[in-house]
C-alpha cells in the first residue's frame, strides 16, 4: 500500500542521482513575511506583544516567565521511571560531551612573537524547546547539558506555553532558573532583541517548525544560531543479511516525525528491499502516528546499490542527519563516512538509542547541511579568542613583512602602526 | 579638527552605555533586494549571468577561471621582498594554526554502549576574497591556509576581474588550483549553487563590501558561512603611561579601513586623551588615506573610566574585533578579556601585525558577534561526526530509559526500534 520508490543505482543518470540528494528546502515566502512581521511587532513592543502572540498562536498565560520553585516542584511530582530515564540520558550525554571543548595552546611562531587561544564560554544562551502535545524533553537534555558543560552563565529556554510539566520537570532537573512561556518565532525573536521578560542572549539553538526556522535565519543577521535545520532524516545502510524488520522499524520511526521527514534506504539486495518493504506494511498497522508516517513514506525511496562502495558514495552524496549502518562488519565502511550528523553502527544500535540516551547530540545538520556543519556540542556554546604578544626583538623581525604586505594593499596606517615603534627603538 | 567624542564613563547612563556598544548594523534593505534579484539571475543563468554581471560591476574577463599556469607564474615574477613576506605571514600563520582542530575521543557511557567522535574535512569550500584597487593578499593566507591544514579537498577562491597580480602569485605559492575571477554578490551565488565555471562548494567564507555580506546572509539558507561580518573595529585600552603616539598610530590604522570603520578609545586618564588627539592631527595630515581616517573618525568616541575594572567591564561589553591593551601590566587584564574576537597584548603589539603576519587569523567577529563567535581556524573547515554502536547488553541497559523517554514524546515506533530487537535477542 505504501510501496517505496526503488532506483538501481546503476540505472541513475548523474542528474537523477543529484535530484535525489536535493531536499525539498527552501524557506517559503509566506512564512518568511510573517515572520518579518513578527519580529518588527516584537522588536517595537516586547512582552506585550508576546502575551498577543501567546494568545494568537498558542494559549494566553498570566506571567511569561516560570517562578523557579516551579520547576523543582515539577520534578519532584514527575514519575520515578521517567526520572531514571532522564537521570540516565543525562548521565549518558555528560559522559559523552565531556571531553569536548577547544584546548588553550600558545606558540611562538618566531623568537618575540607568542600567540596563543584561549576558551571562553558564549555568556547567553537561548534555548528553544517545542511544546504541543508531544514535548520535547530530550531537546531541553540535548542542548542545555553542552551549554552547562561549557560554561554558559545565562541559560534561557523557550518554550510554548502553556509549558509542559516534563519540560519543567527536567529544567528542574538540570538546575535551570530562566523558562519563558513563549513559543515560535516570536520565542526566537524575543531571546534575540530582549524583552522585559525575556533577556537578550547572544546564541540561540534549538529545533522548531517552520516559522522557528525562518524567524533565526532572519536573526542570524546579528545574533548567532546553531542551524537551519530541515526535516529530520534518516539514511539507512543495508546488506541482504540484514533484519528487515530492524531495518524497517528504523525507518519507521524517523517517518513518524513528520509528514515530510526524509527517509531513505540504500541496499546492496534487491531481494531485501521486498522484505522489508513486506515489514513495513505489517508494522504500520499498529503505529498510533501512522498516518503522518505513510506521508513520510510517500515521499522517500529505496536505492539499489551494486556493491558497498557505491553505497557508500551515494550515502555520502546525501550527507544525511542520521545515517544507520545494518552492516555486519560496519567497521570499514564507518571509517569512509565523510558526510553525515549521527552514524550508528551495526544492527543492534536503532537511531532512537542516539535520539534519546546514548549520549550522542540529537541537535545534528539536515538538508546536506552535514556536508559543512557538526551536530550540536560543547564547542557551540564556547568561543575561542586569539591573543599575541610581541617583545622589541619580535616586532623587528616581523616589521617588514608587515609593512610590505600593508604597503601591497595600500594601507599606509598599518604599516606606520609598526615603524612607529621600531622607529623609537632603534 | 577631528575631535574625538569624549564621553566619562561615570556620567553614562545605562541606556547611554547600550547606544554606544550597539554598532550602526542590519543589512540595508535596498542592498537586500538588489542581492535577491542577482540570486535569482546566476542560479538560473550560469556563467552567461556572471560574464553580464562582471561586465557590469567590474571588468568583463575572457574566461572566469584563471589557467592554473598563470598562478605559479604571477609568483615567479612577483618581487622578493613581496616574496619574503609571504613566506614570512604563511609560515606563522601555519605554525599558529596547525595545532587547532578537534581531536577525535571515545567514551562508553554505559557498558556496552561506545560512543565516538571522528573529524572530517569539509570537502569544497569557497574563498572570497575582495579585489580593487588594494587587492587583499592577506585574507588569501588567512583563509586558505586553515583550508588546507583542515584537509579540504576543493578550494575555490573567488575575486573581482581582472584578478589582481598579487592574489594570483599568492594563490600559486600556497598551491591552490581554482581562482575564479568574480566579485561582489554574484560569486557568492555562483559558489553557492555553481555554475558551469565555479564549482559549487559546502561553505563560504571571507570578508566583502555590503552585497557580499547579504549575498551571504541569503545564502546560508542552505549553505554553510563563516558569518555576517559588519565593517572593522578595534577598542584600545590605554593608561596614563601610554605612548599617545603609538596609540594614535593604532586608532588610524583601524580608521583608514573605511569611512564605516569603528575605532573606540577607553582611557583611563583623561589628559592622556588629549595628548593622543594632538597624534591624530599630527598623524593624519600625512595619510594617503586621510579623507577616510577622518571620516571614520568623526563617528568614533573616547570613554574614559575611572579604573580599569569600569574599562574592562565596557570592553566585555563591546565585544570588539580587535582589542589592543596599550598596559604596561596587560597579564592581569588579559585574563579578564570575555568578549573579543583578537586582543594584542603590551605597547609593542600592533593591530597591524595580526592583520597580516604574527600568525593568528584576521578573520573575526564585529558587531559585537565577538560575544557569540569565533575568529577563522582550522576548526571552522572542519566537521565532527559523532559515532555509536551497541552489543546486546547496551541495548539492554538502555531499552527502558529510550522507551519512558520515547513515550513521554508520543513516539511510539521510535520505542518500537529498540523493543522489536530487545525482544528479538531476550
Amino acid at each position: 500500500m505504501t510501496a517505496l520508490t526503488t532506483y538501481r543505482l546503476a540505472d541513475l543518470s548523474e542528474a537523477d542521482r543529484a535530484r535525489l540528494c536535493t531536499r525539498p528546502a527552501d524557506l517559503d515566502g509566506a512564512v518568511l513575511d510573517a515572520v518579518a512581521e513578527i519580529e518588527a511587532v516584537v522588536r517595537e513592543r516586547g512582552d506585550e506583544a508576546l502575551h498577543a502572540f501567546n494568545a494568537r498562536f498558542d494559549t494566553a498565560v498570566d506571567t511569561l516567565r516560570v517562578p523557579v520553585g516551579r520547576l523543582a516542584e515539577a520534578w519532584a511530582a514527575s514519575d520515578l521511571a521517567f526520572q531514571h530515564a532522564v537521570e540516565t540520558a543525562a548521565t549518558n550525554i555528560r559522559t559523552f560531551h565531556a571531553p569536548q571543548g577547544a584546548t588553550a595552546y600558545e606558540t611562538e611562531p618566531m623568537p618575540g612573537v607568542r600567540c596563543w587561544r584561549e576558551t571562553r564560554p558564549i555568556e547567553r544562551v537561548g534555548l528553544y524547546v517545542p511544546g504541543g502535545t508531544a514535548p520535547l524533553v530530550s531537546t531541553l537534555l540535548m542542548t542545555a547539558i553542552p551549554a552547562q558543560l561549557a560554561g554558559c552563565t545565562r541559560i534561557v529556554v523557550a518554550t510554548p506555553p502553556p509549558a509542559a510539566e516534563p519540560i519543567l520537570a527536567v529544567a528542574g532537573f538540570l538546575g535551570l532558573e530562566e523558562v519563558v512561556q513563549v513559543g515560535g518565532a516570536q520565542a526566537v525573536f524575543a531571546l534575540a532583541y530582549g524583552t522585559e521578560s525575556v533577556p537578550r542572549v547572544d546564541k540561540i539553538v534549538g529545533p522548531g517548525n517552520a516559522y522557528v526556522t525562518a524567524a533565526k535565519w532572519r536573526a542570524s543577521r546579528f545574533c548567532a544560531i546553531d542551524m537551519i535545520a530541515g526535516p529530520s532524516e534518516v539514511l539507512v545502510m543495508a546488506e541482504g543479511t540484514s533484519n528487515p524488520a530492524w531495518v524497517a522499524a528504523d525507518l519507521l520511526s524517523q517517518a513518524e516525525h513528520g509528514t515530510d521527514s526524509q527517509v531513505v534506504l540504500v541496499a546492496t539486495d534487491a531481494d531485501f528491499v521486498q522484505a522489508v518493504q513486506a515489514e513495513l506494511d505489517g508494522q504500520l498497522a499498529t503505529l498510533p502516528r501512522r498516518a503522518t508516517a505513510e506521508a513520510a513514506l510517500a515521499h522517500s525511496f529505496v536505492v539499489v546499490a551494486s556493491a558497498l562502495d557505491e553505497a557508500i558514495a551515494f550515502s555520502n552524496r546525501y550527507a544525511p542527519e542520521h545515517l544507520i549502518l545494518h552492516l555486519a562488519d560496519w567497521q570499514p565502511v564507518a571509517a569512509r563516512i565523510t558526510n553525515a550528523g549521527s552514524v550508528f553502527c551495526g544492527p543492534l544500535t536503532p537511531e532512537s538509542i542516539g535520539d534519546y540516551a546514548s549520549g550522542t547530540n540529537h541537535t545534528l545538520p539536515t538538508a546536506g547541511l552535514a556536508r559543512s556543519m557538526s551536530g550540536l556540542s560543547v564547542e557551540a556554546f564556547s568561543r575561542t579568542v586569539t591573543f599575541q604578544s610581541l617583545d622589541a626583538g619580535g616586532l623587528a623581525a616581523l616589521a617588514p613583512s608587515v609593512t610590505t604586505l600593508a604597503e601591497t594593499e595600500q594601507l599606509r596606517a598599518h604599516a606606520r602602526a609598526v615603524t612607529i615603534r621600531t622607529e623609537a627603538s632603534s
